[in-house]
Parts: structure tokens; sequence; C-alpha cells
């Protein structure tokens, strides 16, 4: 068995972990969404750094199904916390800078009123008379604590897998009491597949024998192994297949031998059989029942439609990390939630972080040195200190190697800014680190957005403080509407896309203009190159490349750019051409002279700059 | 909730299905491979179609865990089989041509001796007591029931998922006693994943307080809870994410109102509460373990070298097929059999399925024209008598469009086919429809692999009777040894491959030779092309496609291909170029007059040819 096979956020569980704890009851009724109400709630909370004078530093943390009150360690002696990575001194979320509020959810087991409190009239647990309660209503309780706090509005909410969909609630709701939400791992409603395996996992807990229609808090013998099996089928789910693999692919048929009456014949048997039963030690079967039942019937929509109309209130500033191999909350579902907030022009910045972690991702220190600086970058923008000074200078003056064909000063981009209005909204296709993209934020002062494919860069540049959507282009803009940008630049991107016309075709539905810059191959000395030497043509810079290994595999003139132009019914607004190698602009015979073209274009023919 | 939501194999059970169904005993004592015996075992089969006089035409076809003898009806009046899109007169397993044999498993519940049996010793039902049985005693249970029908060796062994399981022990174990293996949906063991889900099943029957400890069949209360959360958790994974979306995404909150008394909150949850209630009237919760059990311990290796041993005995015939969205047995452990026949030079076909269905999809018609058609072409093969016939010829002379050059005849293929010496077992990468392939294997009269990425194109190539690897070459070629081909073919291609230089390393690792065809960028009249009007050459054929929707991406002459040989260390035994436009070979200036070349490279400068 692999060491670490029993490794996991539960191992770590502490004798007393409410040791810090504060609680807060209000009297009620306090009214439910779906009917019914509760005489009164007590939220079991705790706290990490100061609340500044302005009181504007507040960074609230939603947690998961089985987590609690108890997000971090308040001192080194202290029982480890559930995300121990995120919160403390110096780290992502910074406890010397944030306030750090994190409480047990409603309906919960770790201290906040749930099925297993008594009920104030019948001086019995709630058990399964404990009302259906929703993460509408778990929201509702954060902000009266949060209020008890002396808090107006929060800086941020944060949460993974349900612990997110709080904080959509939040945003979504209640967006003048939140400047931004980090949202990890979750989704706008669960897939039917997760949905389905909550279902199998209360059934086990509910046809257990020993459930006893939920009031079993007196009794000797409890629905234990519904419960283990429930958590079980978790378990499954919160890991990839991959680290799965890793855990119990080569020990598979040696068994740890651990103290559980479950089937022990397998590494992963006795896993899930001691995950099983530690979990029925610390939790209660009918909160399990109450908060899976919230998050199944969490819905905030469907269709991309449902979904638009649902964030539209939700005008704040937004982070999403979705994870490649989270299958329980896969990364379409947080793709949705970006398109829905990008058809509202609310600011976003999205990364799809590449992980063999599944959906425990967010709780691992994987993965950590990309999504926690996101947050990091994240929380910083939002206090109005962009990290740019902590973006690493480009030693070799390459910019977004390998898209560059300068080797000092990026003129490209010189010309570029300068052909962009004041105050346009811009949409940047490949953006990189975000460097032309900060520029022209710095001049046109309205929302610019990027979209980049790759990871590191994507981290780049929301440290920079522009927000940038992790995707690849050549799946299309669907995220954005009609004409929704001002102006779409792609830029040394070109010859590199394979869908040229698919990309093309986005650009210029979704931007009233377009800016396509890219390296002219009929440049003299690349012409000759071919004609003398028989040869593919090359040069330095961006076009340093051999045929066989180069990023760039369009191949395209000048000429050919105002031919496809010209068949495809598009306006050549302004078109620009530059020598690089002498670093001047070309007026006659581009097409043999300049070795780089910046064009202007957009579909419909409007009126002619010169007639 | 959507109308044939609860369709499935399961709900097309029938009443009576062993109406058909015949015994055969054989009295013991019968020695299990885990240690153990019975006392004699009965096996219930059914058959259909005739033995022929040769009787070398038997189909043996085998069921997966919760199946049975009834794969298909007998007359237009018989009950649904599970298998009746494949197996009947004119489909894909023909009745009018092969006798087809399927039995129940050992330790099954459906006729077979299983748990649910009359132990001869006691007097009761064997229960618990009944031994650990393995996939190798179903097998040979299986052997002895082709020898009591009088057959020495099967034509072919079928089955997909644990039917798969089966029918790849026949073919390492006995290999001399089947000719050709059709495997779906298979693998050589469960994933850690898939291996979980079978525990947390086990363990719901096991725990089910009316278990009683496996003697419940004189009980009045069964382990039904058990038996059914375990197999509402199967029904989880035999369905795509994809597939339970389109089922239950669109009424996720009406449930249907199905007499269970299982949670029915969800369209999903009166499914999955329908389908477990439903079980449980014909399944035995003992069988259930014991197979389950048995599919567990099923292990053939998980490392290559592991894989390729055990499969090294297996020198049949084999077609091998997965289905992309199929993640309880993920296409990459059919991938790593086929990985693993390739090392030992074993035929194999193989295709990866573009499916929605998920595991399920081996049981449904979605897909079947694809698995269905590729059955009936193996079989055929099989009996020597490929359906060549059955390949539409190609209209307008394109060959595998688009990467043909040519109009009229092919005559790369014909130089191509000369330049292969006879007995030379040759690989073609992206060979298409399997043309070229077909031609040198009628030449070469030896082994002649191909490798293509698109499904139709692999269909039309096992029909043509040539072994045809489903894949992505930019994968690179890793189920090939070093130098295991005599020839390895790239023809056409190389302009159209992003990882050039990844794919003619490999190319030169597994061939002692590689033939190496592409269009000539050089040519005189693509050079005037660039030089005098300034634009991205194009020409007919081959290059007739514009500079934004070309598939070839590489953009090379003949000098370029030279350079390229020299600086990477290749030496070049022999280059032909050709221009397709005259129809001729040219010999003077080459990279200007030639539109077309041939390349015979390898990677060791072995002596010169012309020294």
């Amino acid at each position: 068995m692999a060491e670490n096979a029993f490794d996991s956020s539960d191992s770590v569980r502490h004798a007393n972990p409410l040791r810090y704890a504060q609680t807060f009851t209000f009297d009620g009724p306090f009214h439910l969404e779906l009917g019914g109400q509760l005489p009164s709630v007590t939220v079991c909370y705790e706290t990490y750094g100061k609340l500044n004078a302005a009181r504007d530093n507040a960074v609230f943390v939603c947690h998961a199904i089985s987590g609690d009150s108890h997000v971090a360690q308040h001192d080194p002696g202290d029982d480890p916390g559930w995300w121990d990575i995120a919160v403390g001194p110096g780290k992502a979320i910074d406890t010397g800078r944030y306030f750090v509020v994190c409480a047990n959810l409603l309906g919960g087991c770790r201290g906040t009123t749930g099925p297993g409190s008594i009920n104030p009239e019948t001086g019995k647990p709630y058990a399964r008379d404990f009302p259906t309660v929703t993460v509408g209503d778990m929201v509702e309780v954060q902000r009266r604590l949060i209020a008890h706090l002396g808090i107006k509005k929060l800086l941020a909410v944060t949460g993974g897998s349900m612990g997110g969909h709080q904080a959509l609630t939040w945003a979504t709701r209640f967006p003048d009491q939140v400047a931004g939400v980090m949202a990890l791992a979750t989704s706008p409603r669960l897939t039917s597949q997760a949905l389905a395996f909550d279902v199998v996992a209360r059934n086990a807990i509910m046809r257990d024998p020993h459930y006893h229609a939920g009031q079993y808090y007196d009794k000797k013998t409890k629905p234990e192994v519904g419960l283990a099996i429930a958590r079980m089928i978790g378990h499954i789910t919160y890991l990839s297949p991959e680290a799965m693999s890793q855990k119990f692919e080569t020990d598979r048929f040696q068994p740890r031998d651990v103290p559980v009456e479950f089937e022990k014949k397998f590494s992963v048997g006795s896993y899930l059989g001691y995950q099983g039963q530690k979990f029925v030690e610390r939790f209660d079967a009918n909160s399990y029942l109450t908060i899976t039942m919230a998050m199944d019937l969490f819905d905030l929509g469907t269709t991309p439609q449902d979904l638009a109309k649902t964030f539209a209130p939700a005008r704040c500033q937004w982070l999403i990390v979705s994870y490649t191999s989270d299958w329980l909350f896969p990364p379409f579902q947080s793709r949705a939630m970006v398109d829905a907030l990008i058809a509202n022009n609310i600011p976003v910045s999205y990364s799809n972080v590449r992980s063999d972690c599944g959906h425990d991702a967010f709780l691992l220190p994987d993965n950590f040195a990309t999504y926690g600086e996101l947050m990091r970058a994240f929380l910083a923008n939002l206090r109005g200190a962009p990290l740019e000074n902590a973006v690493q200078p480009v030693p070799d003056g390459l910019g977004n190697a390998p898209t560059s064909i300068f080797h000092k000063r990026r003129v490209d981009y010189d010309r570029i800014v300068e052909l962009i209005p004041d105050g346009a909204t811009v949409l940047d296709l490949g953006c990189g680190r975000g460097g032309l993209l900060a520029r022209v934020k710095k001049k046109s002062g309205h929302r610019v957005v990027g979209i980049e494919l790759k990871e590191a860069s994507v981290l780049t540049a929301v440290r920079r403080g522009v927000d940038v959507i992790q995707a690849d282009l050549n799946d299309g803009l669907r995220s954005f509407a009609d004409k929704q940008f001002d102006c779409v630049l792609l830029s040394q991107t070109l010859q590199a896309i394979y869908d040229v016309e698919g990309v093309l075709n986005e650009m210029l539905r979704v931007g009233k203009q377009g800016i396509v810059t890219f390296p002219n191959m009929a440049y003299e000395p690349l012409r000759r190159m071919l004609a003398d030497e028989g040869r593919a043509p090359k040069s330095t810079g961006l076009l340093r490349h051999e045929w066989y290994n180069s990023p760039n595999i369009r191949f395209l003139s000048i000429a050919d750019f105002e031919d496809f132009c010209r068949a495809k019914g598009l306006h050549i607004h302004r078109q620009i051409a530059l020598n690089t190698e002498k670093d001047i602009e070309v007026t006659s015979d581009p097409n043999r002279h300049a070795d780089f073209a910046i064009f202007v274009i957009s579909r419909q023919a409007e009126a002619k700059q010169n007639p």
C-alpha cells in the first residue's frame, strides 16, 4: 500500500477542532426558502486576522459538505485546518492582510444548528423534522453572521465545491455585499451524474435498517453502514482515476490491515473502508442527508440563457478556477459560468488548472502554485494593489515568445495601441502574459479581456490586473455576444492558428472591428529564399524556426490576406506595413518590402475611409 | 422525464428467458484455480444457427455480469435477447453463417451452477460456501461445453466488458482453440476506480443486515437493499456523463412515479430506484458477489512488459474495440492490449469508436454501424472471404482525399510498391482506407499494419482485410518495438503533421527503412507564385487548398528535406522525384522541376548504394 494512501484531508482531523470557535445565536423565527422555519439558529464560526478600521478587508470562506469552521490553524500549536495551505499569515489568503471568517453550515453537525440540534419545541433532536434547507438559507445565516460582526460588505467570498455554491449564491443574490468572488471547482448545478451519486448515497443511509426514520440519536445502533457507504462513494468521486491509479495500482492485492468491518481484499478497499468508518465517527447521517439535498437542489440554470439571467446582477469581480481532472464538477460547468458572466460584461478571470488530483485538487497542495497565486493576485487586485511588480521581466526581449518577430522593442504594440480609440472595449485573442493588454487597458481605461491557452501566462496576466480567460481559440468565442467589443486583437497569432476562417469569423462576430497582425511571407528576402535557393523561407524572430518545428503553420502574404478579405466580404479599414529590420513603415509595394503587417478590418462594409 | 429514460437492456427482460436453453452437466470434482472444488457443474446454454460439417464456424459469445445465455431471439416470437442487435440471421454475427453458442457463467444465477445452486453434499444452497471462482474457471467450464458440442476450435470468441475478460482468457490460455477474438469495451484488469465501485457494491450487500452471512435463501428477508444499491452504482458507471445528462437534465426535478421504496426526488433518482428494484427480482446477491469478485481478481498485468508476456501466446486474429466515452473500461486499457499484441507481432485491428453511450455502448445500437460492421468484416476475414467488394470505390480518383496530388492513377503507389522488397513487413502511417496497404500486402505477402485516425477509414481498411490501428500519429508509435518493421511508409502525410521530428524519429526507430513522400514546394511554378505574384503557393490535387484551410501545415522542398536528413544524421538510400503533371520521373534539378518526392531513408548510415 502506498505510504500516503491514507493521507487526505480526513486523516488530519483534530480531536478538538472547535477550540477557537465562537458561536452567535439569533432568535427566530428564521423562515426558510422552501417553507418552514427554525425557532432560532446558532452559528459556529472562527475568525482569523483583524478587521481593519474601514471594515473592508473581510474574506468569507465557505466550506464544502464535510468541512467546518476550522479552516486553518490559529497558531502553530493549533489543530490542523482543512485549508491550511490557503489561509494564514503570508499565505494566498493572507491573514496578515485580511480578516477571514469561516462558519459551519446551517444543517451541519459541527456547532451550527442542524438535524442533530435540540428542537426547543420538543426538547429532542430535530432529526428528520429538520426542514429542508437550501444553499440560499445557508448564505442567509452567513449574512446575519457578518452583520453581527459589523461588516457591511465582504472584500471577497470564496469556496470550493459546495462552498463554491455558497459563494455563487452570495454574488448572485447580494452583489452589493461582495466585492469579489473566488469560486473553485464548482458549478451552477450538479451534473446528472453527480446528482445520481448523491441519490445512491442517501438511499444507502435512509434504507439502512438502523436509520430508524432519522430518530437514531438515542438508539444503540445508528445508520453507520449507510453513512460509510455514502462516504465511500463520495471518496471515489473526489479522486481522479489517475490519482486512484497512482495510489492503488501497484499494490492492488495488498490491503492494509485496518480495524474495519468492510471488505479488505484490495488496497483500495481497505482505504475506502477506513475512510467510511472514520467519517461515521465525526459526522451525522441526518446532516449528510440535509446538506447533500441542499446541494442537489442548488440550481442556477442549465441553458446559457438561464445562466446569463441568473448572473446578470452579480456585478462584482470574479475569479473562477476549475481543474482538468475534476469529473465531479467538470471544467465545462465552470466555463458555463464564465460565459454567463461574459455575456453580462461582468469582469471575470478563469483558469482551468492542469491537475491529476480530481475534485479534491482545490484542497491539495499539488497545484496550489497556480490556483493559490491566482487567489493572491485576485485579492491584491481587489484591494487596488496589483502584483504587477511580481511579474518577471522577459529577459530576451521576445515578449510573448515564440510569437515575436521583434528583438528590442515592441514597435507593433506601439502601433496597435495607437489604433485603439480611447474608451474602447478590447478583446485580445492569444493575449499571452497580458503585456499588450495591460498597455491597452492603461490607454483605453475601459473593459479589456484576454484569451490565452497557457496556464502560466494566464497567471501572469491576472497578476498584471487584466481579466483573462483560459481557452483555446480554435474552440471559438461562444462566450461572447455579437459585437460585444469595440475592438478584437489577433496579434501575431493568425499564422499559428489551424482554423483560420473560424477564428476570424468569430473575431468579427464579437468585435465591431478586428486588428490582425502577422508576418508577411512575401517579404523580398523570403521570396528569394524559395525562388533562388529552393528552400522554405526562414528569418529571425517570429520566423526563426525550421519548417519542421515552427509554431507557424499558416503561410500567407499581405496580398493573400487582402485576397482573403475580398473573398470573404471583409472591409479593410486600415493597413500598416512595417519593415521591422529597418524599423520603418513601408508604403511602396508593401507585399515585397514589409516583413510585418497590421490590418484593421470589419465584417460589414462601412463608409470607406479613403473613397 | 425523457420518454426513453427507463429503456435499457434491463427494461426488455423477458418473463421466461430460458425457453430455448439447454443444460449440460459434468461430474466432478471440478477443481478451481484458487483451490477448492465443485462436485459437479451444470451449464445452461443456448445455440443459434448450425454447426457446419467441418465444425469450424462456431462463435462463442461471453456475457457480462448480469447477462445470461439468452443472447438473442431464436424466432420472432421469442423473448428479446440481450444482444439482438448483433446476433441473428444476416446480422453482424450472422446465424445463417455461424453457429453461435452462449452460456450462463459459472457462479451465475441463470441456470449454471452458482451460489444459489444446491450443494449436493449438504442438500442446501451453497450460499457463501460457494468457492471463489475466477474468470479462468468460467472459461474452463465453457471449454468443456464446446468439447461436449463436438467443437475442437472456435472460429471466434467475443464479449464486452467482463465478457471481454473471458474472451481474453480464451485467447491467452487456449490460443489453439480460437481462430479469432473480438474484445469489446474490455481491459486487461479493472482500473482502480472501477475496482473501487465494486468494493462499495459488495460492502453494501454484505453489510446489509438481511444478508444473513449469505444464507438468506430460506429467509423471509433478503439483502435486497444492498443489491439494489450495488446495481444503482453499476448503472451510473455504465452510462457516460453525456448520456446521463441527455436523459435526465431537462426534467431533473420531475421524478417518475415508480413503485419503489427509494428516494423519488429527481428523475435520475426514480430511474436508479427502478433499476435497482427490478434487478433484485431477477438476480441473486451471492452471484453478484461471486461474479464481481472474479472480475476484480482478473489480472493480465499492468506494465507493458507484463502485458506483452501475457499476450505472447495469443497467436490468433484480434479485433479490439473501445468507446471514447467509456470511463469504466477506458480506451487506454484497450490500447494497452493492442500494444501488447503488436509487441508480439500478433495481428490486431483496433478502433476507438466515437460514442456518447459510455460503457453500455457495446450493447446499444447507437454506434453499431461502426462496431457491428467491424465484427462482420472481421469474421468474414477469418473465414478467408474479405468484404473487400463492399468497399465503395472512390469516385473522384483522389484516393485518400485530401491527401492526393493525383488525378487519375496513383503513380506514387506504383513506385512505392516497387520499392518494397518481397516479404517485407510494412507499417503504413496514416494509411487512410488501406488502398496502398492492400496493394503492398498483395505484393509482400507478409505482415502489413496500418495506422489511421479516421474511424470510417479504419472500418474500410478492415473490410479490405488489412490490420489497422486507430491512433493519432502525433502521439507517437510507442506500441512498436525498435526495428519491428522492415519498412515504414509515410505517404503524403509529412506535410500535414505538426510534430514532424517526433513522427520521423519514431518512424525510423520502429522501421529499418522509411519511405517518405511529400509534395515539393520548390517546384518551379510554386516558386514563381511567391516570387512573382507574392502569394502563397497553390496548385491542384494535394495543393489545391487555400493558405487558410489547407490540411498541409508544413511547407518544405526536396532541398529542405535533404538538409533535414543531413542535419539529423539520416541516410538517404534512394530518392525519386516525379512530375505528376507530366507523369514523368525528374532527374535534372528535381528541386525545381519535380512536384513530388519519394525518399527512402534510415537512421544509421548503412553502406551507401552509390559510393
